[in-house]
């Protein structure tokens, strides 16, 4: 029998760290980290000094590739079958670090129910047979420290509020009725289709972390701040993470 | 100068805190703990409860009663002016307790971001002349406390969330284009509404806390469920927090 815990460790503080997270790494036979590549290996550096910083029994940390993505054909197809390729390699990594079964941790980036496919993959490997009893520790999202960074409310007085990628906002627009949304996921500045509007944009880039870049205004003025810093920080840094709330109509 | 720092502690489960967090309390001269009365009385103790396990240094722990909201009237008006009457309590608890200034800590429930009036008592502060020098420390939101404790995504892949309250799906239905929709702040059960409707409903009351309840299925059958049992949770418990996702549309 393999107990799974997939762990949300947050957004790259290591202090996001909640107890029950430290008690889960601890709690675990092997903890798997997945290797992405040159470009990442600070986050994979990170993944490390947590472990190192909270582990006060001698957990097996086991380091592993993460395949990559392809980038042809349509979106979707690709990520289901990349998350196909990553519950390959999990079982093969199970197989050979707990044969026999036992307590297996994965450290899941912010939270493990927002935009992760860690849940995703867990079902393939139980769709496929194996026995999984199945633990999931809430984490500090990228949302939750945009809001905190920015010293903001995420929903206005008694509204809603719509969480969204970049790809919906450009195929589909503001919706119906939203007067807050926050968008993830977006490579490119979807938000410059919206410029022409009445709406204050926060954004955030690196949250959470030493390299934590902070922006906001009214869209008109600030989006091409933003669209300009973007790119010079992923030259920069490798890599670029970012997230954004944006409100409409009146303060 | 004063310094306030809003910070969020999860959502019952004292386990749920941050090192971020544990650090803020400790940074505090002074942590406000408000007293909601007798029905509550045990959230006031699990927050005592807290501070006794995670402070290290002298912190002044000191209690307030807080204002009572006016059931009468319209909805908006009588939270604004709860919020105005909070805001005073405040300021009387400074005068009091930091008269020089210093450092002032709040605890606040799940994610100071969501739903919650503490940055809008603190806007009231500043815009009536106080100087605050304002942190905000993200706590686990009781949305990431529901999808862990059911163990499922917030999000379909690639797809929008809408986050709202009972009031809102009440007046204004199931949102277009939306596919899942988280529900707080729902005294009663707004989403008998949709009864007839292909929607599968995951809910959870009092949510990483020792009774912690759930129930999940399709709405048709899991629904009656809730609404039998929400009253008699009331009943026994003196208070009930509960919140729910909905997801419609094929699995
Ligand atoms: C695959 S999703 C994972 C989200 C994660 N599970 C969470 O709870 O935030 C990655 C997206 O999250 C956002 N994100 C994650 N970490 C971030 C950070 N430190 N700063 C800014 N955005 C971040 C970005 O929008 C990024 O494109
Ligand atoms: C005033 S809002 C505060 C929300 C809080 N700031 C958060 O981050 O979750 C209160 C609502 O949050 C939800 N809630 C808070 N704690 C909960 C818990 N332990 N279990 C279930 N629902 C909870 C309920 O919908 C409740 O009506």
């Amino acid at each position: 029998m393999m107990e799974l815990s997939l762990i949300g460790i947050g957004t790259g503080n290591p202090d996001h760290l909640t107890l029950q997270a430290i008690r889960a790494m601890n709690d675990a036979d092997v903890i798997l980290l997945p290797r992405k590549g040159e470009a990442k290996s600070d986050l994979l550096d990170l993944r490390r000094g947590i472990c190192d910083a909270v582990l006060t029994r001698p957990v097996r940390v086991v380091e592993f590739d993460l395949p990559t993505r392809d980038a042809q054909g349509d979106y979707l197809g690709a990520v289901n079958a990349w998350h196909d390729a990553i519950a390959d390699v999990w079982r093969e990594q199970i197989a050979l670090h707990l044969p026999e079964g036992g307590r297996l941790a994965l450290l899941v980036w912010g939270d493990p129910s927002l935009y992760d496919s860690t849940l995703r993959i867990t079902e393939r490997l139980q769709r496929g047979g194996l026995e999984i009893d199945l633990r999931v520790v809430p984490g500090i999202t990228s949302i939750q420290a945009l809001t905190a960074a920015h010293r903001i409310p995420l929903n206005r007085l008694a509204r809603p509020v719509t969480i969204m990628t970049g790809r919906l906002l450009r195929d589909h627009g503001w919706p119906e009725n939203a007067d807050t949304m926050v968008v993830m996921l977006d490579p490119a500045c979807a938000f410059e289709e919206l410029a022409d509007q009445d709406i204050r944009i926060w954004w955030g880039a690196y949250l959470g972390m030493p390299n934590e870049a902070l922006v906001s205004g009214p869209l008109a003025e600030a989006g091409p701040v933003i669209a300009q810093l973007k790119p010079r920080l992923r030259r920069e840094n490798g890599w670029v993470m970012d997230v954004y709330l944006l409100r409409r109509g009146p303060a």
